[in-house]
């Protein structure tokens, strides 16, 4: 936690939050290990950033005076659509995805993700939350991404995709292409990952012919999808 | 497993290998589910990679006829200096530095790394070897990286860092800097990674002035070194 994220409903004051939740209250006190009078880097979820002074502190509960005057990094300019993971690497990359600034997320299903995924805990609208704050939390920003889930490839992709790429470049990763991943680009992009095995040949003809996307290699490695997000918008941006 | 890793050892024929231990056996059989005729991709430790045809398939032993044409991928032109990670991401940081093909490591300790760290049994040569074959059979990759133990930072840094960096290019990743790291470089490089809250001024000075590191920065977003190693490969080659 780089930054103490609060809601508006933490507000018990004009410029006064109270921090009241076991998670949030441990975290300040085992690792930030503040005393009275020190300061926080501190951020209004969906709001600017700033700091905090502690003003109270005890067990239960910790006050932080707030001035918030500056703005959250920059979104990047990256719409990502995402084989859905399984479940423990979901998690991880639900995090990663916050704390690298994308804004919006489709999880999607695809030939070779699993049924059992879907069924998962951790797509519960608490659960996505909460893993989106950790990531917000550690790359110190405050815009929560949107997540959607869509458990139909076909219909998504025919009747959905176009208009969610728009202007957008879209690209989809793929190891069965010549043409390398572009890097250091200046525009949006709409960016397809596929699940571990890939998209079938089907899936990448239906997202070239339905909705404009262009198939990009990445080398002979193949990555993990929480190394592979990294490692591609390290690559774009 | 997206290859089968196996060894000089696992040799029963002149083309033929055995694989005998459960971790193997259990992930061909039920990830791949293979049968005899067909084939796997399969890799020698430090060899060749190329085709393995099942010729004998049971629940203790599967043996493959071997074809070993191809060599391994490129490994990247880094050497990774590396505070050493919490062991939980110690784990997936030593896969994927695999995965992505860095072959020189060097775990260092540093102002900001917890001495439990060192205590950790991963650290044992058998588990970590066992974190990089897992790391080389995502990646498709057989040569093993080295990884070596530096418990202290200051005369590795002053004695032995110049001659590691040699005629590569020095850089060290460091928020509070102007400098931007590099991206689509041609070039080999020395590249370190600080700790969870980065290295300590003292220490960033040391690697500049010994070592000849410079600092470059990755923007505002802080990222887990899990998330920071593949973005920076991903930004650099």
């Amino acid at each position: 936690m780089n930054l103490v994220l609060f809601s508006e409903a933490d507000f018990i004051g004009d410029r006064l939050i109270a921090i009241r939740d076991s998670r949030r209250l441990q975290h300040i006190s085992q690792v930030h290990q503040v005393k009275v009078g020190e300061t926080l880097k501190v951020g209004l979820l969906n709001g600017n950033m700033g700091s905090g002074l502690v003003v109270l502190y005890n067990e239960t509960e910790i006050q932080l005076e707030v001035t918030l005057t500056q703005a959250p990094p920059k979104p990047l300019p990256v719409t990502l659509i995402l084989a859905l993971p399984r479940p423990k690497m979901l998690k991880r990359t639900l995090q990663t995805i916050a704390t690298l600034g994308v804004k919006k997320i489709y999880l999607i299903n695809s030939y070779r993700v699993e049924k059992s995924y879907w069924q998962t805990p951790l797509l519960e609208p608490g659960a996505i939350y909460e893993h989106l704050l950790l990531g917000l939390e550690q790359g110190c920003d405050t815009l929560l991404p949107e997540v959607h889930l869509i458990k139909r490839f076909k219909p998504f992709v025919e009747d959905d995709l176009s208009s969610i790429v728009g202007s957008t470049r879209a690209l989809v990763a793929h190891p069965y292409t010549d043409l390398p991943c572009p890097a250091q680009i200046d525009y949006a992009i709409t960016l397809a990952i596929g699940p571990e095995g890939g998209f079938i040949p089907y899936e990448i003809d239906l997202l070239k012919k339905s909705a404009g996307f262009t198939a990009v290699n990445l080398g002979e490695r193949i990555m993990r999808v929480e190394t592979v997000v990294p490692y591609l918008l390290g690559r774009l941006y």
